[in-house]
């Protein structure tokens, strides 16, 4: 039931079934029609972002466990005028009556649950948590702390970092949207590691997270006066991201890989960036390197390699889906050190799943995510 | 000279011949060709952001007096792999030949002696700095401490408050787009003194910004170390946006207005804030005071008038050209506090000025500026 | 029971009787003892900090009702290898057996209950609630929401402001420790309202505040992803430092003074400024005020008074026990303009209860607050 | 030439010959007298507010050769009526006729000349910048681009990494202060390198600094809207503070260390996080290398071990001298990773210059630095 605003284009949720007449007309009728749960985290608010942008998608309900009839603008009041909504509840087969697409942004151990219930009744579904990363249910319950989702839906899950996994997207009917470090770390470490050129059992990440990061939950670690002028490393080498890493990894190199990974909490409120340092297996110098990187993600426009010397700053891609990777090789040490950064909330969060929409309908995969940073 | 990026849509400005002939074949050829003087500072950067977006407006060249012949990129290395051009030097005759519309996004003084050049060549204008803005040349030089540009083109410039003076703005050849400050504060006071509700001699302006407006020039006071952690009162009563302000008010209350103006700088990016205070005539509920407000914005998707009691925050803009209007009326001291928000660099510069393209070109005020703010 | 560490002169209650004695003989035996209760929040941490400093009193319990019993480390590991100390529980008795003083950095509404049976003890109080700052009851309630404390408790109550105050406070037995906000705004309008200078049916306080001054509880508003580059208004015209302002300004003034008071949330930890305005009595020069301000803080350390012209930033007193002070008179609007900054944590609250405790027992009232500010 | 102001205990360094008669009669002549180069420059600043504080230390002349002549306070208005002084030249001769000892908190090449000529004159001095650290100039002349210093001064000078060579500072006459990345990554690997229980070969340190570091000087890199919400890596492997780490491990070792360095720009003022990976040599748990560091730093109170598994913040250590380290060995990998943290202005400069000058003179090492980290 939606309706755009005849004043400012904005779209109005709560319309009557006349005015939805009213928009048929006007064309939209061959839209996508996208249901978000979870619409009250910081990745349900960024996928309204860009799908209030999105040419070939359109919001049909917005949903929210907690705060179900409730106006969004209650607790996002920057949406006032844009997305006038109230807050639905959270019933599989209500949302299969008015959605094709349904983005789930819920906590692990919520997915689990409810993405079978949803692809029950038939829509398709793309989920944010962790909950379907990881193939290995042992694994999983070993770092998730909680029980694996069923076995049968997860092997539907198709994993999707898009650069990498693309082709894999077109035409799911389920996709496990990837973590925000994982993207970050994969989109770097891949292409050297595909072409042989580090050792795999050298790999250790050093991540940086902007607070967003943390979620909207409120923690003595995200208050305002704890985390700024600070700098916190946090869950070293129990990071839940660190086995989707290696699993992904692992894949790539054909052998077992094992990674070194720490994660700290950086005062801003969005960007990663990983440090990704591992030891070369020949003597490559930069513009090899930038050549490798340039072919692996040629018309892939996402992904930005930057020249060899220069470092991405998560600045430069704040608010947009681009991940950028800058690496020197050192003939000290004989390493290769490699920057990426994303937003991510975007392409470590929303964005992606936006990018995944599109692979998944056959469309480009920039539409509706041309934004460009937000600078400064 | 433009062409479109076949992979990824994004935009080259140093095509040749050949594929600007092929974009033009794109239906390109009916797009308002505009170029951007002073393309490395927030503002015009701000511009080529929203602009890239713009469906009826192509940028044709990004120009910078300091950087002429480098890459925008070697600035601004978030463009990368988005906007493809060496940046033009200032030369009025070569820019009219690319251009229909040209946004001079330049220092006070310099466009001053620019824009003249400009309009000579037939061009339409819209000028960011404050050079046309005081009517009377004697309250310019007081304020400036230059010389007052040219009467006869000072008399042209149409000032560009889109929702208060839009009418004038439309078919108009040369605007000058309202300063930041004024901006937030006129748009804030306007409502109720236009209806007579507070007292002209009772108005006291406590103003706050992010530090981007600023500027990009480096400086103590804009060092980070100096102005992180800090809370900075600056230009007490010596804001050259004071006689800006006082104009247009005057201009509304048919009498002589004089306010007290405060400028603060807020360690964050983006975004002013405008604290208001003013001495009631009446009674006025809150109630009376969002009917007054919602009446006077009326079709004017850009303020958002907020329930009275809730406050607006500079974030709930953040990137975006809304401005947010909250009041509360006080029955202890019959006075009026209102307070308005907008993000310094779009509502503020350059979204407000690509709101001006819009209205002198017959457009829907709100194309290429739908973008939703950025939260969080 | 204390005793100092030999090795690095750390603080260590948790002590036995045994190396107590041996600090005895370190002619430590006649420092004052004192009390904290609340040490978990930020005001009590904030009197660890200086106490630890000062030459003429000693910490004898850390006291905190919520985490009785734990170290104070869980909470505050910067205090690792400074204070070993398990926190005490709030048992008023047990309290008055070891300490001369109390601070009592509890909440508004615990305090009203808790001060009077401490103060039963026989021990001295210093209270940094603002249970006993209102003197009219029915005021207190109206603005506290909650129940006003013993009227014959309340009497006892010195308002210890200790630039305006500081006669009465010398010898007092309980000592209610003014607000931060009104700590900045009493100070910076005092001594212009005392001569008669400005009229007091025209004060505007435009109060800005870093985030501390809301706690350490969580909350969305104090969320790091929610106030990081943002600036809030909040509790316009509703705030409960209002008639704890207007009392004291009534005092002075000699006739019922009403304000309009505005406060907003800054992006940073620590900090408050307020901008003060109001309509000047005469034609007094920006040097007659600098003469006016330097005569009525003669002999009082730390209040500053800035050159004409010259405005304080919240970082130049950040971490220290100053008050900074400037202002310009504007002629066109015969308006006074008054910037007056503290650090909230500091002069707004533990700084100014340590220079209460001075003047209380006839100590030098710098005595353990000479830091300098930490610059940058 | 000093005197203490008799009401609030403030340095005045204008004072006349007649009131430094009476100083000396208050008892501060057995104070050593020490002289500041460079004090308009964080390092400089913060050496200033330390030795205010400094029992057995007296600041004679703050000594800048760009403002030479201007009171201190013009650029540091924070030190307002707590250190009245004029800027004096940088003239040798005439320092050396005030002070004993002299800190040069100059820039890199400038060190190197001024130091030999302050070293003629007799008196003791304590440099911060790095022309001396580097025992082999060809090394020092690779990394730091200019002429390394003369040799024979190079060989007085005595490294002062206190917790680890302080032995040799105690009767040194030239001391070079460490740098601030080489402090905190130096306390946090030696421990474990001089045990053997981790290979040289395998040391990466990823670095992260807050903007201070950088100098006050401006630059659009330390340009708030740049550096603010944003996190950028610089200089990696190319820092001249590779060879000093590498110099200093390899003389632990006692053969030669190649270490992986790379250092980020954090958006906060203050603070130094070195995260530090090695791969162990045999299986030590957390327990054992707790109980290695304590042992190795015990009686050094300025160096904090962490319970295995909890993580030093850099908020922790604000303001203050400490070094905070923690660790986690991992089983998984083999390897050993290190967090240690220190305020990059304070144990990473004045505050470990001072902890210098202590040793030199043969004083209690905690002398005037036992201020607490400020918090929050």
């Amino acid at each position: 039931m939606t309706v755009t605003d005849q004043v400012n284009g904005n779209v109005n949720l709560n319309a009557t079934a006349n005015s939805d007449a009213l928009e048929n007309s006007q064309g939209h009728a061959n839209k996508v029609k996208v249901a978000i749960i979870g619409s009250t985290g910081y990745g349900g608010v960024e996928l309204i972002r860009f799908l209030l942008g999105h040419p070939q998608a359109e919001i049909v309900s917005v949903i929210s466990a907690s705060s179900a009839g409730l106006p969004i603008t209650d607790g996002f009041p920057h949406l006032t005028g844009i997305l006038v909504s109230d807050l639905d509840g959270v019933d599989p087969v209500e949302i299969a009556k008015k959605a094709d697409v349904v983005f789930t942004a819920t906590p692990s151990g919520v997915s689990s649950k409810l993405v079978p219930q949803l692809l029950e009744t038939g829509v398709k579904v793309i989920d944010l948590s962790g909950d379907f990363r990881i193939k290995d249910s042992s694994v999983y319950e070993a770092w998730y702390k909680h029980d694996a989702p069923d076995e049968q839906v997860l092997e539907q899950a198709v994993y999707g970092l898009c650069e990498i996994n693309g082709d894999d997207v077109g035409g799911a009917e389920f996709i496990s949207n990837p973590g925000c470090y994982p993207t970050a770390t994969l989109l770097g470490l891949i292409p050297a590691l595909s072409a042989g050129w580090i050792d795999p059992a050298s790999i250790i990440i050093d991540a940086k997270s902007g607070v967003s990061g943390a979620g909207r939950g409120t923690s003595l670690m995200t208050h305002y006066a704890e985390i700024n002028e600070n700098l916190k490393a946090y869950k070293i080498n129990k990071h839940q991201h660190i086995p989707e890493i290696e699993q992904n990894l692992t894949q790539i190199a054909g052998e077992p890989v094992t990674v070194t990974f720490t994660t700290h909490l950086v005062p801003m409120t969005r960007g990663i960036m990983c440090t990704m340092y591992a030891q070369l297996n020949g003597t490559y110098t930069n513009e090899d390197l930038t050549e490798l990187y340039r072919q692996y993600y040629e018309g892939r426009p996402f992904v930005r390699i930057r020249e060899a010397g220069q470092w991405p700053a998560t600045k430069e891609v704040f608010g947009s889906n681009y991940c950028d990777i800058g690496f020197a090789a050192d003939h000290r040490t004989g390493r290769l050190t490699i920057v990426s950064v994303i937003d991510n909330v975007v392409k470590g969060a929303a964005g992606q799943a936006i990018q995944n929409l599109n692979l998944m309908m056959g469309w480009d995969e920039t539409t509706g995510l041309k934004l460009s940073p937000v600078y400064p």
